[in-house]
């Protein structure tokens, strides 16, 4: 029995992806950082140092002030948004990651395929399903890889319960719970974040910037797309007057699980997400964001097993897979096409909201 | 702040509800106990003793083979239906307490309102709402006290969550997670109480045995009713052929609150409430069943306090409730109207899993 345990929380947060060893690594993949915003300079930067996989190469934002003090500060190539896209200077990356506002992935996006580079975008992919159809076609035409960023995806926490969902510890998964909320304008802060605001740069605003979140992992979990999705946004605040500052959506899988969804961008700071089936049910809380310690726990019949775990840098997990697959020569586990499953929910989830009724995405 | 926590903690169980004190009782409501299923037998009859305000007087059951058994284990007056409802032995008892099946709700009730008795009905209060609506009629048309069996509205964690709502502890609620699910199968066991599989006496399964649990504590501790409601239901094994199985709906309240819920028979069990604002979140996990140690957690801002807390016997504090408001002659807050606001959302819920559509309750 403690063997078993020892054994457990010794896998715990195994790369179960990785066949390539980071120390067999001579030339990581070099990355291009478009988008300099508070995720990018405060996480995704130090995600690409900590990875063995990957390394910056190119930092590029709309503002020439802060690529300047980035590019400084890191010792690494500055350039303009122009410069990137026209491919001055190519040589110098492997592959783009495109941190900017939803409605500008594209450009980076189509720039970078026509460059033959790889390319790692954010999510949500970009901020209309249109858009989002547009980027994947690009990077499928070029024939470069793409991969969408969902570092929950290469989450420890989050991989294992994939892996008890997909071994039967739940039985058949019979309900999800999943919630995300924070105080956005209190936490993000910075004008520079504040995009999110803005329709025409976000797609939208509580949906697109932490919907995502709930849909996608549950998605993942249950590796599963909803046949359906039922939905309502609405806003209080006056910074939320062309944007959805709440949302609740539930999402219906095609063996009648229902996944029930809510975020808020001006709610106590939460995350959770809940997966019950006929046998257990397994728990993440906190859930998705990327400062604070998952925790993850697993209930049959009466008895619950609780795991605290060293947690990973999320970003430096995500890099070195997206690192590690291009140097392995393998596939992206969220690639274009999982990302639309997302892009074509949302578009649901924003049709069914001012419908009132649900809608189908199995037609 | 030790004394903040020593006086929170003292004050946890607190009933707010009395100001007749137990010990200036002499004599307690006589009740008469009507359908012996497990809960009556394990937790009501107990539940009545334990409490100062009520003394068992007389059981009855359609199997006079229990009504024996049970008549004579406590030292009670035994009756057959018949002879209660002709009030046979009316001057027996103060007081009857149905916990028969929900489509028989009805003819007990109505028999007691005729005696001139007070009522404490089980809920679901029918099993459905034209019967629902017929049950509370005859106790208006009476004037006889009707509670209705909310035994959560009388838990003290339930009741200081409603209280931190109420003082705004939480800032606004935006919006609240609640799931129920037991092994129904293997826990409730014997023939006897597998009236719930019988849509003629039940009215539903999931919803209406469980699904009135997230229902109804969550208009009890927003002090809000529904406004519209979306749901869907399906049964999987054929023990569930004619009655749902598993259920998830959505509750829409006025000032645009989502409470996402979900129940099921057959799925791991579990329960949980939580409440999310905008300043705080409050959580009961696990939070429904009789037979477990709740806990309250509440939430703001960075820090958390969890509260262990000395259970009360639900049933005992139940019909400690029910007594004292007798006869101290006051009001019961799930009455007979009240009640009647979970009849008709899960009539709703019915209606929309039948339709696909929301179905309206301010109409």
């Amino acid at each position: 029995m403690a063997d078993t345990f020892a054994a457990a929380l010794d896998d715990f947060t195994r790369r179960d992806w990785q066949t390539l060893a980071p120390d067999a690594v001579d030339d990581p993949v070099r990355v291009a950082v478009v988008g300099l915003g508070w995720f990018a300079r405060e996480w995704a930067l130090p995600g690409i140092d900590r990875s063995a996989y990957t390394e910056a190469a190119v930092v590029c934002d709309v503002d020439p002030e802060v690529t300047a003090a980035v590019a400084a500060e890191r010792d690494l190539v500055g350039v303009a948004p122009d410069e990137l896209r026209s491919g001055a200077v190519a040589e110098e990356y492997d592959a783009v990651y495109v941190a900017t506002p939803n409605a500008t992935h594209l450009e980076y996006v189509e720039a970078a395929a026509e460059q033959g580079k790889a390319v790692l975008c954010e999510k949500p992919v970009e901020a209309t399903l249109d858009r989002a159809e547009r980027l994947v076609s690009a990077c499928d035409d070029a024939g470069v890889p793409l991969m969408v960023g969902y570092r929950m995806q290469t989450d420890p926490a989050v991989r294992r319960l994939k892996e008890s969902v997909a071994d039967g510890a739940l039985g058949d998964v019979v309900h999800v719970h999943a919630t995300m909320s924070q105080t956005m304008l209190g936490e993000l802060g910075t004008d520079h974040d504040q995009w999110r605001l803005d329709p025409d740069l976000s797609g939208g605003c509580a949906l697109m910037d932490i919907g995502v979140y709930p849909l996608n992992t549950t998605r993942f979990v249950l590796e599963a797309d909803p046949v359906a999705v039922f939905g309502t946004t609405r806003s209080e605040h006056a910074a939320f007057a062309g944007v959805d500052e709440h949302a609740s959506y539930r999402l219906t899988f095609a063996d009648g699980v229902e996944a029930m969804c809510s975020v808020s961008q001006t709610a106590q700071h939460a995350s959770r997400l809940e997966v019950t089936g006929t046998e257990g049910r397994a728990v993440l809380d906190p859930a998705f964001y990327e400062r604070e310690d998952r925790e993850f726990a697993l209930e049959r019949g009466g008895s619950r097993v609780g795991v605290e775990f060293e947690q990973v840098h999320q970003p430096a997990e995500e890099f070195a897979y997206f690192g590690h697959q291009l140097l392995a020569e393998e596939p992206f586990y969220p690639d274009g096409e999982h990302a639309l499953g997302d892009a074509r929910a949302l578009d649901a989830v924003y049709e069914s909201a001012e419908t009132g009724s649900v809608v189908r995405l199995d037609g």
